[in-house]
């Protein structure tokens, strides 16, 4: 059995997602930030039911819930010959693939998973199993690594007594640990440098309120919320010394796709000469999307604007738009920072030299 | 006995404070947008308690509503002679200043009231009522008739089929009736013109989500509430023809300090070619404060951000900052809108042009 050691948080880390050898500790982020409740998983079932009711979010961090809900399958198989385990977990990944269809990080971890449990089967009932766990386990420490790695990167980015200003929330509870722009902030502490985050909202879903403060919070790093829309005048006041984000997705040619508000906060960061920052792990790096032009804006519902939780804040029928995402254009942003290395402008070429 | 007919609300209007011959109409500001409620308040002491309790908001709405409470003093006045009318309109007088301490509009409009009742006083008792009256429905008539002519004069920067992004709530809630900001897009609207507003909901407060979405569905303009932060990725999308705000205090050079994000919208108004107009009284400018560097950020509770209404959402004992104010800058400025006329850049001789 592959020991849960290197599941444990750094003391600057959360991993909202941990293998606890014969099931899966999760924290509950619908709970937060009023309480910080962990599910036990111990059965496939609740894990498919923890995907599905969004006790996880963030692909990389649904996929590692996923790879361990399938070494879950494996553990508490009770079949005693390694070709039924496999099947039991073939069947626990059908289900697993299957909670959320939309997340392609999802199928891609169940599928390796399953591939590693599969190709163990001549090993016996044992080896099954033992390939299962080591499966999911690397992918959890695979995920961690490339944002520990980015976060050292990016600290270099990060002076000394900084002020930071970040939106939304790209840490370790969207990533499975340590997270990417709140990566690069703890890596900078990490490294004893002091560092301030000014922490937007990010309405209408108050990620930042929510989750980024909280994970802060909890990591002991000093910080400050703010509305949205006070990020421009922070700066106009000196206030701000780097602006660190996450990506949803980064086109070939360096325009980013990020929660609402990215762009907003970029543009005020230009006009006033400070660096605006972009941290994500290589897979968000998306060539075969020329540019910002050509990445599609979800829109979602209005209840999310015209409601704060369950409270109404607009009259009744009133009428909103909710685009989730917007785009930030290359020009607007000084570095993109991956595991794989620093890229910056012109970003056609940096960009696909880290995948070299 | 003056007429209430010169209150009654233009079919676009919203008049949040009416005289009612008898009594003082306040619509109840604080109950908006879930309810319309109207407050009938026949005594002093009603009207001081609505000021106080922050049934009406806004400085000029204060003031008329103080005036109209002078008014009604005089009114409900058991006395024979006209001296203990004037005593009585005196005291009321005392007590609706004192009811906020503030607010310059409260004292000067109590004072105007009651030097009118005072000149009166040689004609009789019903000479001093009059008076009274007369005074409290010119100052709301005088207030009103600010917003309609500034008003106009805006409404020739709204195209037809313009898209209008506005911030926060300078409308007739606000002013006492038919609004500055609001007051443009409903001269346009009169002028025939086709125009839809983007309303940006304005947290932390929410005026934009609870106010101005509420006034312009009862007006029937055609308006659409967003998240402050997507403001920008509006204009983006070419969905933004003219940016129309209040302004709490210009600068005789031109800097606007207005409602915190007002910044942010004109950097990214900037960033696109987008007209970015300020609509306020002439009372707003004030030529004594040179620029923006002098006008104070006010920093309100921290619970306005850490909280939506009742609602806590940020983990307990979040620290939060919450500057009420931001400044623009002048060069970022199309257009200042007065009642005395549009003034341009540059704006340290177009401003004072106002008070000539």
């Amino acid at each position: 059995m592959v020991s849960g050691a290197a599941d444990l948080p750094h003391a600057f880390d959360v991993v909202p997602v941990r293998w606890a050898g014969t099931a899966v500790d999760l924290l509950d982020q619908r709970r937060l930030p009023a309480a910080e409740v962990w599910l036990r998983l111990d059965t496939v079932a609740a894990v498919v039911d923890a995907i599905r009711d969004l006790a996880v979010r963030g692909a990389p961090a649904i996929g590692i819930t996923a790879a361990f809900g399938v070494a879950l399958a494996a553990v508490v198989s009770d079949a005693r010959g390694a070709g039924d385990v496999v099947a039991a977990v073939r069947d626990a990944g059908d289900a697993l693939a299957a909670a959320r269809p939309t997340a392609v990080n999802l199928g891609w971890a169940v599928e390796r998973v399953v591939a590693a449990a599969g190709a163990a089967s001549d090993g016996g009932r044992e080896a099954v199993v033992d390939a299962a766990v080591a499966a999911a386990v690397a992918i959890a420490e695979s995920e961690r690594s490339a944002c520990r790695r980015l976060g050292e990167l990016g600290a270099g980015l990060v002076a000394d007594g900084a002020n930071v200003l970040t939106h939304c929330n790209a840490g370790a509870l969207a990533t499975g640990g340590y997270g990417t722009a709140l990566g690069v902030v703890r890596a900078a502490v990490e490294a004893g440098k002091h560092v301030h985050v000014w922490v937007d909202e990010t309405r209408p879903v108050l990620q930042g309120a929510r989750l980024t403060a909280w994970e802060l919070g909890r990591a002991g790093i000093p910080n400050t919320l703010v509305v949205d829309s006070a990020a421009a005048s922070l700066m106009a006041r000196g206030l701000v010394d780097v602006c660190v984000v996450g990506a949803d997705r980064i086109a070939a040619n360096g325009d980013v796709a990020n929660k609402i508000g990215t762009y907003s906060v970029a543009l005020a960061a230009a006009a006033h000469s400070i660096p605006f920052v972009v941290a994500a792990p290589v897979s968000t790096v998306d060539l075969s999307c020329p540019d910002g032009a050509h990445i599609e804006i979800e829109e979602r519902a209005d209840a999310e604007v015209t409601n704060v939780g369950a409270v109404a804040v607009a009259p009744a029928g009133q009428i909103a738009a909710n685009p989730a995402f917007d785009v930030t254009l290359a020009a607007l942003v000084t570095a993109v920072v991956t595991e794989a290395g620093v890229a910056r402008a012109p970003y056609e070429s940096s960009l696909s030299e880290l995948f070299t």
